[in-house]
């Protein structure tokens, strides 16, 4: 890890840094995909699942038959441990559901607020060596609470052409029974535009490259909500003297196995501990399977000591960490110094592996500095909130002045006779 | 109003359909802009200031005491009708507020989930000929409810190169210090990228003309979140036969004064209500200072009639309007037909305009569609919400093999490790 001792506000930017890279030609190739899949449909898709995936697919849709044997032959420890996973994260979704809001400002004048879920949601769940089958909870969890109608999951096609079976058999344990083997900015374009067999959906979820996530955004084109802005993910672990230092680097390099493009910060007040955790590092990467994205990773992070706890937390909010670990036996004692985080682990048996998939908080959290102004995702993104009014001819009576004289300010006429005609016989 | 009968779903499209110019160069015009602003800052604004409002300001910072004097000299009976329409905009603001949410999964495994205010956030307020005051209110007040720290806000210089000062004396109100004389995609622009004298803030809100729309998608690029994507504003009439047609008439001109582009719907499932909602539409558009505005809408709106309510609601959420008026004596017995819509006015004597301006609704509301993936703006939007989590060694050791075995699952060793370690002497 390169290290900084008491660097300087002016540092801030710098420190704060995420990786910028972009692949060329990136807009003009999610244009043409957009378009190719708006003007030929399902055909559109298939020649890109051969350009890209490298597959002659006959048929994306993924048939129950083959759902459900995936399911029966799941292996029996991941199987329970995805139904404890499952548990946990559905508890606490279901505690943040909203109660709807009723106000009376005065009499005749009623007020409500209700949340309703996005009837149509795609789920993106990328393709690769490995399942990212925890993905599918977070997203499909909170999706059957919020009481979405139709979840549509894409997934590239693998190996034989098909899904993992671990994909398939976690999404038949989210219920989710709508599923197509299309992969990358195809997939999140085809949700978006909507095809003969691809459903149109109102809003897409879910990780993915930068093709993915530059087709997210372009979504909003076709009139298609994103989940987060996503970037590279990231770690900031925040060690006081009574961190452990190889509890730390384990933290930290479950992080770095990421990618190379994922972001280690280690922030300290002890100079002590970041060695420690330096030396810890070395050490644990050695024999890691993923040690040389490890190791490439560590080459980009940062270990910045701080000489005071408040300057190390002013560092951290503007950093804005998608993970922040507060390795303390006193975390709590650091909760309100927090502003900008997308999710906080408290404590030195907290690793961020736990939230990742077990505990019942969400894993997709916003990343590269947008947990200023973000929430991860949570049951609120499976919902939109409309509000209501009931007002009586009392009570439009009483608002009648105030109406009246602000529209007529703003030189809005109609909106003051919109009041007026209602009591005009009087 | 263009007639439609008994339209089938395959005319949805057409009928749902909004319009959509975009001015030429629109990209290349906001690029320029913020690629200037981010060089050379003040200067650069200034010289936008010229060219496109045609003033050559000396400082676009609205000092105190300009603010104090427009608000000693507001007119008291509009001084009256803002502090109401404060008062009421507050109390539902205020009881949007999230509660901090505790969850025991097990025990040692304690979740939580807090809302802290957006640090930093601007208030765009268009200019043009009328003061659009309310949308302060509708903007600064959840503001300050959130906690957010910092609130700029920004509006066009106009007639005497100041800002209006019906806005000003809003803005005091509303408890808002910092104000800048800047229009147009520049204030968004200098909002976004920050410069000498503008701070940069976390989320920009506030309506606009398309090049202020585009800008604030475009501040996706320096980090900077929107409230919402935004076009013209809509109003969808459901008139059924206990509707008021002239009541139900002036409720679509308030909508049809704003623009040509603003969308005007009436939904009837009684074709007597259609006609006579139409022939009081030619009366009372004729004595309307903006009736050249107001009839130009007319002629590219919609009145469509169902032949049951059924088909007028499936009609309706596929639509998902703006703003959604419920005429009928019996209103409430429609609300559970609704799923997408901003925000919806139930009764015979719940105009629009009550929402826009006074019952304490949010008038900040998800046009084009986008209500069926969006909410209004409400305190939600000023806010984010952050995760917690607290475990003990025990409730990391109830978890353990549920974390591992997913880790590994999806090939992620050193996420399996940083559990592992913590248990490594036992």
């Amino acid at each position: 890890m390169n290290y900084y001792e008491n660097p300087k506000k002016n540092d801030f930017i710098s420190l704060t840094s995420r990786p910028t890279i972009q692949a060329k030609d990136l807009q003009q190739i999610i244009t043409n995909i957009y378009s190719e899949i708006e003007l030929r449909g399902d055909l559109a898709i298939k020649d890109f699942t051969k350009k890209y995936d490298g597959f002659s697919l006959e048929s994306f849709i993924v048939g129950k038959s083959i759902i459900d044997e995936a399911y029966a032959q799941i292996d029996i420890t991941l199987k329970n441990a995805i139904l404890k996973a499952y548990n946990n994260i559905e508890v606490f979704h279901k505690a943040q559901a909203a109660e709807n809001l009723k106000v009376e400002i005065e009499d005749g004048i009623e007020l409500s607020q209700k949340s309703v879920g996005i009837e149509r949601v795609g789920i993106y769940i990328p393709g690769g060596t490995a399942p990212l089958l925890s993905t599918i909870l977070m997203l499909a969890i909170p999706a059957r609470i919020a009481g979405c109608k139709q979840i549509v999951l894409c997934s590239p096609p693998t190996f034989d052409g098909g899904i993992h079976p671990s994909i398939l058999a976690t999404a038949k344990i989210c219920g989710i029974k709508e599923i197509y083997s299309i992969g990358g900015a195809q997939a999140i374009a085809a949700l978006s535009v909507g095809t003969e067999t691809i459903p149109k959906v109102m809003k897409v979820f879910g990780p993915g490259n930068q093709y993915v996530t530059a087709a997210k955004e372009y979504a909003l084109n076709y009139g298609v909500a994103m989940d987060l802005p996503a970037g590279p993910s990231e770690l900031l672990v925040f060690a006081d003297k009574t961190a452990i230092p190889a509890f730390v680097a384990a933290d930290l390099l479950s992080q770095a196995e990421h990618g190379i493009d994922s972001q280690v910060i280690l922030v300290c007040v002890e100079k002590a501990i970041a060695k420690q955790v330096e030396k810890e590092l070395q050490n644990q990467v050695q024999d890691l399977p993923r040690k040389e994205i490890a190791k490439a990773c560590l080459i980009n992070s940062r270990s910045i000591l701080f000489k005071t706890i408040d300057d190390a937390f002013e560092f951290i909010n503007e950093y804005a960490p998608e993970h922040l670990i507060i390795a303390s036996e006193n975390a709590e004692e650091y909760v309100d110094k927090i502003v900008n985080a997308g999710s906080v682990f408290l404590g030195n048996y907290c690793p961020e592996s736990a939230g990742d998939y077990a505990s019942g908080t969400n894993h997709t959290l916003p990343t590269s500095g947008w947990a200023k102004s973000f929430s991860g995702v949570n049951l609120d993104a499976f919902t939109k909130k409309i509000t209501f009014q009931s007002i009586s001819k009392k009570g439009l009576k009483s608002l009648a002045k105030t109406i009246t004289s602000i529209a007529r300010e703003e030189q809005l006429e109609a909106h003051a006779r919109a009041i007026d005609i209602r009591f005009k016989t009087e």
